[in-house]
Order: C-alpha cells, then sequence, then structure tokens
C-alpha cells in the first residue's frame, strides 16, 4: 500500500490526476486497475456500430468502473448476437438502425456512443438526442463544421450532452506536457509539429469511400494532429495552408485525400506544420517546442502506450488502455458534470471541424485561408 | 592493424568509402586520422574572410592530409596578421580585398574559399575565377539563382572548378542513407522533413542584414532542409509552397525571414515538409519515409557528431571534423577530378538558389510554385 500511495501523491504533486489508474500489483511496477468496490452512480451505455473500433471499445469497457454496455445498435443480427452473449445484453436493449429512437422509454440506457462510418454521425447523433440520451461520438464528429453545428445545437435543445472521443485529452503524458507548457516551462510556443499517418490497407472499406467517409486521411488520422496542434500548444489557428498530393488515384479516388500537409498559424505567432498521409508507414509524433524547451511524444496517439519527453526529461506514467479511461471519465462528465482538462465536449469537436473545412479548402484553392477565432 | 582492416573492410563492404579516416587508436573505440606519411599532391588553399566560420575551417584543416592553408585574404590586418603568426603563412600570400586579383601571379595558392556574407560571393568567387583559381564557396553560394549562374558560367569560362561547401554530402552516416536508398532498403520514398533551425543571438551581425545576407534564416540554415531534402529523397522538387511567419519585426527586419516553413513536392509524389528559423532553439532533424522503411538524421548537420538511425537500426559511423574531411575530400575533386556521391559543386549549389528562389516567391504570393527540371 505504501508503494501505491507514493505512486498516487507524486502524481497529486505533478498537479495531474491520473483517471481511472490505482492499485499497483504487488512486486510489479506496472499498475493495475482499482478492483476496490465502487458504488456511485454508473454511466450504461449502448453501443452503436458494432465493428472493430466499436469491439475495442467494449473490450475496453469491462475494465470500467464508472460505465458498462448495457445495449447494442447495429444493422447486423449476428453481430448483436455475439455482443448479447459476451457482454450479457438483455433482447429489449438491442435495436437496428430503423427502430433505435425507441431507445427513448429505456430506462437501461443512459447514452449512446456512436461509431459508425462518419457520415452517419450527423443523422445518428440527432436522433439520439431527440431520444432524450447523451451522445458520445466517435471523430471525427461529422463530415464538416455545418453538419457538426447542427448537431451541437441538437444535443443542446434536448438537454442531452454531446461528447466527442477524444481519448488523447485523458492520456497522462499528454496531460502532463499540457500542465507543463501552462506553467511556462517550455516558454513561449513556437513551434509545433504533428505526423499523423499510416498505410491504409482494404480499398474497399468504407474510409476510402467519399460518400461515408467524407474525405479521406484527413477525416480518419490527421485530425490528430489538427487536434493535437490545438491542445499542444494551447491557441486556436488563425489561419491554415494545405497541399495535398495524390500518388494512387485509383486508390484514393475523387474526394478522398491520399496525404494533405498543412500548416498554421496561431495569434501569438506560432506555427504547426502538419501531416495527414493513408500512404505512409506509421508516422505517429507531436513535437511542441518553446523558447526555453521542447517536448515530444511519439508515438502520440496510437492505442499503445505513449512514450513522450520533455528537455527536461523523460515522462513516466504508466500506460492505462486508452479507450477504458475515456468511458470512465465520460461517465464522471455526463453524470456529474466533471470537466476534463482539455474539453471533450461538441463544441470541441466542431472547432476541429471548422480547421478541417479550411484545410480542404486551402488544398483546394492553394490559398491561405483565415480562420474566425 | 587488425581491427583498423576490419573497420575498413566493414566500410568496403557496405560499399561506403570513409574519406579520410583511418587508423583507430589502440584499444579505444575511438578513430584518429590516418598519420601515415602522403606523398600524393597537396592542395594549397587561401582562405577568404577570416570570421567565425572561417576560424573553424582553418582550424580543421589542421588535420588534413592533402589540403593546406598557405594564405588569407582579409580586410583586417590585425587578423592577417594573428592567422599568419598561427598557420606560418608567409607575408607575400597576405591580400585584402582590394588587390587579391593579383592571387594570380602567386603559385603557392590553388584555390580560395570565399566564407564571406553571402552578397560578396558572387563578386568575390568571380574574381577568384578570373585570376585563375579554383574557387571553394561557402553556402548559400549567392543572393540568388542569377547570381549563382554568373558564377558558374565565370568559372567555366575561366576552366577553374566551383566547388560549394557542403560538408554534409561527405558525411558517413548521411552516406550510409543515400547508400541504402538508392539500393531500395527503404521502397519507394514518400516523404522527407527536414527542420533547420536555431535562435540567432547579437541582432547586429550581418546574417541579420539584408543587404549582406540576402535574406535571413532560409539562407543560412533552412538551405540544409533544401539540400538535404533533394540529396535525401534523391530527385529534383518539380513544386514549392511556404508560408512566413514574422513575431520580431525589429529584430527580424524587411527582406529577412525569421521563419519559413515550405514543403516540396517531387516527380514521384514523394513530399516534404520543412521548416526554417532563426527563432527555435535547436532545431536540427532528418527524416525519410519510405514504403519499406525510414531513416532519421538527428542532428541532421550541426559540426558534431551527427547521430542516425534506420528502421534497420542505428548508424554507426565514428565521427571526424567535416571540415576535415571536406578539405581532403575537396583536393582530391580539384586536383585528382574525383566525383563525389552528392555533387558539391556550382551547379549543385545553382539548384538550392533556385529554390530559395522559389520558396521567397511562394511565401511572398502565397502560390504554389513550379520549379523547372
Amino acid at each position: 500500500m505504501k508503494t501505491r500511495r507514493d505512486f498516487l501523491q507524486k502524481l497529486a504533486a505533478a498537479g495531474l490526476a491520473l483517471p481511472v489508474l490505482s492499485t499497483m500489483a504487488k512486486g510489479s511496477a506496472m499498475p493495475i486497475l482499482d478492483t476496490t468496490p465502487y458504488d456511485g452512480p454508473m454511466l450504461r451505455v449502448a453501443i452503436m456500430g458494432l465493428g472493430g473500433y466499436g469491439s475495442r471499445v467494449a473490450e475496453a469497457m469491462q475494465d470500467c468502473k464508472k460505465a458498462r454496455i448495457t445495449g447494442v445498435i447495429s444493422g447486423t443480427p449476428s453481430k448483436i448476437k455475439d455482443w448479447q452473449k459476451k457482454y450479457n445484453i438483455p433482447e429489449k436493449n438491442c435495436y437496428n438502425y430503423s427502430n433505435f429512437d425507441a431507445i427513448k422509454d429505456n430506462p437501461d440506457i443512459d447514452a449512446v456512443y456512436v461509431i459508425t462510418p462518419n457520415a452517419l454521425h450527423r443523422e445518428q447523433v440527432i436522433r439520439v438526442a431527440k431520444a432524450g440520451k447523451h451522445a458520445i461520438c466517435e471523430k471525427p464528429m461529422a463530415l464538416n463544421a455545418a453538419e457538426a453545428q447542427e448537431m451541437v445545437d441538437a444535443c443542446k435543445k434536448a438537454n442531452v450532452k454531446l461528447l466527442i472521443g477524444y481519448r488523447m485529452h485523458l492520456e497522462p503524458k499528454t496531460l502532463e506536457i499540457i500542465r507543463l507548457r501552462k506553467e511556462g516551462k517550455f516558454g513561449k510556443i513556437l513551434f509545433f509539429q504533428g505526423l499523423s499517418g499510416f498505410r491504409i490497407g482494404d480499398p474497399t472499406q468504407w474510409r476510402l469511400n467519399k460518400q461515408l467517409a467524407g474525405g479521406g486521411s484527413m477525416m480518419d488520422i490527421g485530425i490528430y494532429s489538427v487536434n493535437g496542434a490545438r491542445y499542444m500548444v494551447g491557441e486556436e489557428p488563425v489561419w491554415v495552408t494545405a497541399q495535398e498530393t495524390k500518388t494512387d488515384p485509383v486508390k484514393f479516388k475523387d474526394g478522398v485525400d491520399e496525404t494533405i500537409q498543412f500548416q498554421l498559424g496561431f495569434p501569438s505567432g506560432a506555427v504547426a506544420s502538419c501531416l495527414s498521409t493513408y500512404a505512409m508507414n506509421n508516422l505517429d509524433s507531436f513535437f511542441l517546442d518553446g523558447e526555453k524547451g521542447f517536448a515530444e511524444l511519439k508515438p502520440a496517439t496510437g492505442y499503445g502506450p505513449i512514450e513522450g519527453r520533455t528537455s527536461f526529461g523523460e515522462l513516466n506514467f504508466p500506460h492505462v488502455t486508452h479507450q477504458t479511461v475515456q468511458m470512465d471519465e465520460m461517465a464522471e462528465m455526463i453524470l456529474n458534470g466533471k470537466q476534463p482538462v482539455v474539453p471533450m465536449d461538441g463544441a470541441e469537436g466542431l472547432k476541429d471541424m471548422k480547421i478541417i473545412d479550411a484545410i480542404y479548402q486551402a488544398a483546394k484553392t492553394g490559398k491561405k485561408v483565415p480562420l474566425s477565432r
């Protein structure tokens, strides 16, 4: 117990409240999740979209203390059967895309996590809101800022919360860098660099379908650098420039971006240089440079352990599955009004969508696009 | 001796001819310079411009086998006196900027290394050529491509060589990456990233004077990323975009760029994302990404040991002072017509100047600037 207390005190001293994690396995340097009983309120979540990422979230939620899966929404009956069995979900909490508005009358479900192709988010989130349930939406929250605004408005009108799946906003090394930046440890921030990309496989997947994805790499992976630039620099950009490159027009059809370089300018004069790509292996790094020091995250946004260091030393925080932390923290946000250090709400998602709109415009026109603040 | 032979054989097997270095200090992992007698021809060099970098070159040349300092050209008599004493230079081999054309009649000098402010290079190199001496010119070779072309033409007409101080073209880790790239080890090249910058000090120095420097960070340090993009990717860019940011217009006056982001597009579809700055601490890294692997150099261009690795492992080549290697190799190029792996002649410098012209144009107009091949 001493080890655990020391560890938690150290975290507290670092000003960093680590969400879920807690007890240390005896004789091990690896933390495990808190298994002490929890009597507080529990967020009961229906997962909409039982694909790869939905499955990852569901697995991770098995370690949640404050959130659990109580329902599913899917167009594939066989998937629903599998999930029912795996997660002990009663028949009455299972829906398809036609009938899920009836979730309104289901007292077992507090929130719906929308993990479907991008093009469906807008309508689905609005229907969730109209059913009086809180909405959690995977990023990108929509195809563009106009859609995102509609979603924000609908949730506000329905008096439900709208949260976006920005799991990195709860990642300890990321938060520590943000804390150090706010404390002025890096001095005036000058430069951010974000590289976000991977080589995408199966050309038939929805992510490469303009109608379903709304774009290409920028929507799916480039958004990490867009979002990261904002939380790392700590300002909202005022201009954007962008350059698109396509080497494989068969795989990456019209409107599906393969590679986009983009640059952001911030009010302080800081600049960001970013890359979004579906054509390069495992690019996942953030670099923040200030007058007095720098910080690096590499990998910066992957599912596995994030590695980070600053000019003052390595960052050593234990890894906890991001989706577990996210869902426990979102339970706190929805049930208890907890405010995360970096916002995770619809307004936050809308900011990214406005920038992505501007990036596409800049790439298309070749012009610097101003962003309203 | 076995250690040395093994080492050299290994280098040879790696297809890498390491210029100067040779014997290993007994019982040490650090190489020392070859001290065996050398009977071949010796390049006799006059240094023009006895400032900080000129001094560094002179110091490094003390370890050269094939090149030595035999003359100086300076506007400051006291500096000439110091150098005469330090490097044992006879009075008859000392010149100032008015009379150095008389070098033409000096049989003790084969080449002049021009290490003066950028704005002076054009005229000085042309005068060296007219004096019938080979010219070595520090980079940037000129203020723009038009000047660079004049210099190339003048040296061609005078039948003298023109070499540019691209010391990285002889750096072992850099060359190893180029070798691996040519062998196809990284597969199709997709992306290059170059970060080149530092926080410049004394605001009164010539590098911050538009008349003498011809620009700002791009001329002085950004050129490393311009040049690096070309030798790392192995292609000539066909377009450039650029964005300039200025946070300190007092220190960085009109025409003196503080920070420029620039992007290059290559015929294969590969892209480069680069940063040139006088406002950020110690940015010096190259990253090359291909379909099958990547390479990193960090630091990539500093005077000290270059650190590098690829996706296949660390690069372990010993450090030898770059300027020593450069001057010995330039002796081979001038005296024996040796061709370096990456060209170091005026035509090579001209290519960089054309790109820098385009970067300034792109930054000014906000437009993508095509580059003729």
